[in-house]
């Protein structure tokens, strides 16, 4: 086993028996006696990739027939600007839901080819950074789509509940969320995440779409940037990103190995809350200010009391293996990120130094 | 050395010493006791990669200073898109050179935001497939742009001459010509170019743009389509396609190590027209239609007398490890790409089949 943790928000840990697969393959892709890097897209070999990888979330996930599977170039930043472009019609309008970082990025982008509601907003309460409940909420029943981000990497705010917006499609940038917990995907219209967190390599993004939703796009809209076309060509309308598509193909093989979304999703459960637990027992020497409701399973973002503190924290961790823990430039202090591939050894060993480091300070 | 050789067009062939040090460094880059993959993009460590990238490419290149250096995500199929976007002013009117396929689907896609002209075609004379001199071209002085593709992968059909395009900036789709041979960027407003071809593995691109060429897109371009942001962000806008980064790096490393882009256009004229004179020798056993002033350096097309016969041809040279060599879809036929990381042996050996079938069949 490796000697270090990766606790990077993304591009994050992957999976050693996916990695150690990938370096022995590397020369010799399948027998083809060439590495999948150099390998055509249009051929029956990378077909079975294609096919397999396909048939694989849709296991994994439980996806229905009538959504499609796309995968496409680029991350969650590329959808930002793709679900409006797609999903606007003539009247172009769409709530977005705020609740981070991220989420306020795709209302930022989205506001480039229509009108954004701002259906609501993350709050503090008593000190703690909520989400107000969906009564609260300004939807609009006109609205085009609703979107909103289950699980915000920065902040390490998560939800733990669907919104229902009825007919108005709701859409999901599952980036950081996917594949970490059972998702009833009727729920939503489209679901779409980059790969570089749970399912792979950066490079490349899921996009599951219901079947009603994908039409013509916004005149004007780049040809890649139509789900439509993409659909048709079956995500090979240009080449993709072949080795990204592989590395995430044996993410989603590994999962299957391993369980599937429900063994994954009560690991990750337990796995962040024994660091809270820690956090809430350590009398404020450790602080989390996200409400219990909301915290994340695969962020747990953290502060010390001052700046040299955490710095401290992170480089004594660093020596010990337990790497990458910096929070987000934007907010500072530290983040851990428990991404599925992150083994239990890990998260162990970090609980392990947080109380003892506690002790010492 | 490894047994096979891998004639395909793109996803294609790499350098060997590059895969195997991919291979090495899969669990471990550098010393961080994590794989490459799994390197967050913001970090000390992948910024070094970011540096040396542009480092390497500007010195195989003598790009000027006034030159930026983008990597973007995806393919030359996204800068169909984001040329136009970037490019078009209020009049909206650019010149397209059309001579195969990617040229047409440029200019196709183009049509989506502005006008435009076709100011030459390739044309048929005497059976053979040329391009008119740039004399009897219609171009447009109050073009925004002047867009050309240096080597038609699909055809092989490449230009041995830069277009003269005054003060309209002249744009060339690059992928499958850039780094074959020496060019002097300061005849160009934008280069362009997939890495898959000549510069590593599918996923990422690079944009070689003069500074004064930057500026405000279209409005409503999508936010990862604009050059402005891309160059203010030093392509590090949102998650870049960071292993497909690195493996462009260790071929650009490669290369240097190899002698530069000069040495290696020597060797690729050298090994094409060995190719060309076993066609032009065979009696027309072997049929070439590219008049000799556009035959391409790095992409030898040819047809055999019958689908049959190519059937077989392709069969049995597979047979003994000459892969990939299948013609693109639309034209049929025989394609042997010989880019910068096809070995001499491969071409060698796959000279001596050519003529070894020929006296055969």
């Amino acid at each position: 086993m490796r000697k270090n943790f990766n606790f990077s928000a993304g591009p994050a840990v992957l999976p050693e028996e996916v990695l150690l697969q990938a370096q022995k393959e590397m020369l010799d892709w399948n027998g083809t006696g060439v590495s999948i890097m150099e390998l055509g897209h249009r051929g029956s070999e990378f077909k079975t990739i294609v096919e397999e990888s396909e048939a694989n979330l849709r296991e994994l996930m439980n996806i229905p027939k009538n959504y499609r599977v796309l995968f496409i170039s680029g991350g969650a930043t590329h959808q930002f600007s793709m679900v409006p472009l797609n999903l606007y019609s003539a009247k172009k309008e769409a709530d977005y839901i705020e609740t981070g970082v991220w989420s306020k990025k795709a209302a930022a982008e989205a506001k480039h080819f229509g009108e954004v509601n701002v259906a609501a907003e993350v709050i503090k309460e008593n000190g703690l950074f909520t989400v107000p409940p969906q009564s609260k909420w300004s939807l609009n029943p006109n609205a085009d789509y609703v979107h909103y981000t289950p699980n915000e990497t920065v902040e390490g705010i998560e939800f733990q509940w669907v919104p229902q917006t009825g007919k108005v499609p709701l859409v999901a940038d599952m980036t950081s969320f996917i594949l970490s917990r059972p998702v009833d995907v009727n729920q939503f219209g489209i679901i779409y995440a980059g790969a570089q967190k749970n399912m792979g390599q950066a490079g490349i993004s899921v996009v599951i779409i219901r079947d009603d939703l994908i039409k013509d796009p916004i005149p004007g809209t780049p040809i890649l940037y139509s789900y439509q076309i993409t659909a048709e060509h079956h995500s090979l309308y240009n080449t993709p990103p072949t080795y990204s598509w592989y590395i995430l193909n044996l993410v989603l093989r590994w999962m299957k190995q391993n369980g599937g979304v429900k063994k994954f999703a009560e690991r990750n459960e337990r796995r962040a809350m024994k660091l809270y637990q820690i956090i809430d027992k350590s009398k404020g020497f450790y602080l989390n200010t996200v409400h219990p409701d909301y915290r994340s399973w695969m962020n747990v973002v953290f502060n010390l009391e001052t700046p040299e503190l955490t710095q401290l924290f992170l480089d004594e961790a660093k020596k010990i293996g337990l790497k990458y823990l910096k929070g987000h430039r934007l907010v500072g202090g530290v983040r851990a990120s428990l991404y599925n591939a992150m083994p239990d050894e890990g998260v162990n060993q970090l609980a392990e130094f947080m109380e003892e480091f506690a002790k010492r300070y």
